[in-house]
């Protein structure tokens, strides 16, 4: 019994498994304001954390600050996890790392944060309690709230890029106008021979990265696209899609 | 009448052009402390954003501190401004991008920042009010207050960094001695052919660049010149340049 | 004797020496979270302060939160001090560069910080003080609490990353099981030809460098490692070291 466990844990060690999932990308106005965010994307991924083992995406065009993003996230979560064993899962709300599983409304009025980050976290907990039930039941597995310290979570904002660059090259064609498309802080995106790859700039990111084969790499050639830095938030790099006369 | 609305709303998505001024640089003592600011850039910016279409600077050889550096910025902003069209001028002040031509004094005091901020503000603001005045009389944009936000601004502190490196060649010279001169957080310099080019090593901004040709190149053989870690200020690089006894 | 202050302030122009020291890299559990810190390590360093003059490390074995940590690097900086005259100290406690040896319990009291990082400071200047009394009158010089802002902390920081490297080759090849070893924020490590190398992959911190030759390279035969990005805490490496079966 206890070697069980002892291998469990070696096998851990090898492995650890991690859900995640992350909402990224805007379609932005002339003047590089965004107008709604494009796709939320739930990943898989194992060591060496630098790429996913599996993928599921769903473009979500909504409100940047839609509160209800956080939902299609755990939906799209519980899609991707019921094709492997995962051993945790990371999701985009930063509150040191605290099980969501677990955490009591008691715990939160004992939290040392704004009595206005206290009210928005319960509306954001009421919002996915059915879905972090399901999770338990389902998956039993924590659900850490990790944010921007979860490198899997970066992993699946990576992946936002890619998918989302797809969407915009789609945009423009069905439109025949420009798209301008803001990706996440500090990534950039190349396309080649028909695949998008995202790679991150931060630093300690970079082998991390993201892939995507268009279904009909034909329609690559109808377009003309440019990336270059967004001129009203720095960091981030803007996607100019534009289709050829 | 509409049709003309049309075709300026997609001139202004294929060039947003801006303005935007900033101060940097600065000749360091022999503990590598600030002693004064050397350079305020304006410039103007079209996409891709990564290099100026029109540049002007001034020596100011200010203290660091010192408020009146942001009216230099605002008169450069308005001569280089002269020269070309442009859409929207972005400023070194951060506070949430506002439009300060339109900026009341009651807008101030609701504004969710410490008094003393408000104070610092207010301060600013007095200092300004002619020129904020004449540039709404004159160019007739929004004067936004985007600070480190902007990536034009970000592009006139790699300016700084061009004009700055051809002043502290000439001081070397002058005084017969070394010169300290510190560069703004993560730029890099390198000097050939007659020309200083200047590069952001901050995520998200690899292919912004700066350049500036010496009009007599030949003083370059008289000084000798190395670039390295500030030590009591990391992320920000250190200019030693030496006339060649 | 003007003359003589005049040419000693022209050489620490030209050349100033530091001393400094800081604590790094954890063994993590299969979460990937710290178990124990591995080493403290104590520069001198000159321009271009790129990598250290002179290094002294301990393998330190401690809970990453104990207080004492500070007490061991002061002694490491007494010791590498004793090898070469140096002009200043640095420490890694963040405090807008206080010289530490002048700074008086009144003085603490005035700081615009909360009263319980004042209570923390003064736990940790009590730890220390005796260390601080005695290179006040060994050494003679400032101690600067620059923290972070210190570029010589950041070498001692890379210099850990080497130091502990070697640390989890010998401890996989003595527990003949994984060991995974988490780098500080921001370092990247690889080995050559018997030399492990430790680089900074933060914007302007580019040519600085550790190195570290073990004694016996013959032991990198036994191993296999690679590094990759820490699941939990982005931005920070993971060195995977595991013995050849």
């Amino acid at each position: 019994m206890i070697k069980g466990i002892l291998k469990t844990s070696l096998r851990r060690l090898m492995a650890l498994r991690v859900a995640a999932a992350d909402s990224g990308c805007a379609i932005l106005d002339g003047f590089y304001r965004p107008i709604k965010l494009v796709t939320t994307v739930a990943v898989v991924v194992s060591p060496p954390y630098t790429k996913a083992d599996h993928v599921k995406y769903k473009y979500v065009e909504k409100r940047a600050e839609d509160p209800s993003v956080i939902v299609e996230e755990l939906r799209l979560i519980r899609e991707v996890a019921s094709i492997t064993k995962v051993d945790v899962i990371h999701i985009d709300i930063t509150l040191r790392g605290l099980d969501l599983t677990t955490l009591t409304p008691d715990d939160i009025d004992l939290l040392n944060i704004s009595s206005r980050a206290k009210d928005h976290l319960r509306t954001v907990l009421m919002l996915i309690s059915a879905d972090l039930k399901m999770i338990k039941e389902e998956i039993g597995v924590p659900v850490l709230a990790l944010g921007k310290e979860s490198t899997p979570v970066r992993l699946a904002e990576l992946y936002t890029a890619v998918y989302s660059v797809a969407y915009a090259i789609k945009r423009s064609l069905k439109i025949g106008s420009t798209t301008l498309l803001g990706l996440p802080r500090a990534i950039s995106i190349d396309i080649r021979e028909g695949t998008i790859i995202a790679r991150s700039l931060k630093p300690g990111e970079h082998d991390m990265l993201a892939k995507f084969r268009l279904e009909d790499p034909s329609i690559l050639r109808k377009i003309m696209w440019r990336e270059y830095p967004n001129p009203v938030a720095t960091g981030f790099r803007v996607v100019e899609m534009r289709p050829i006369a």
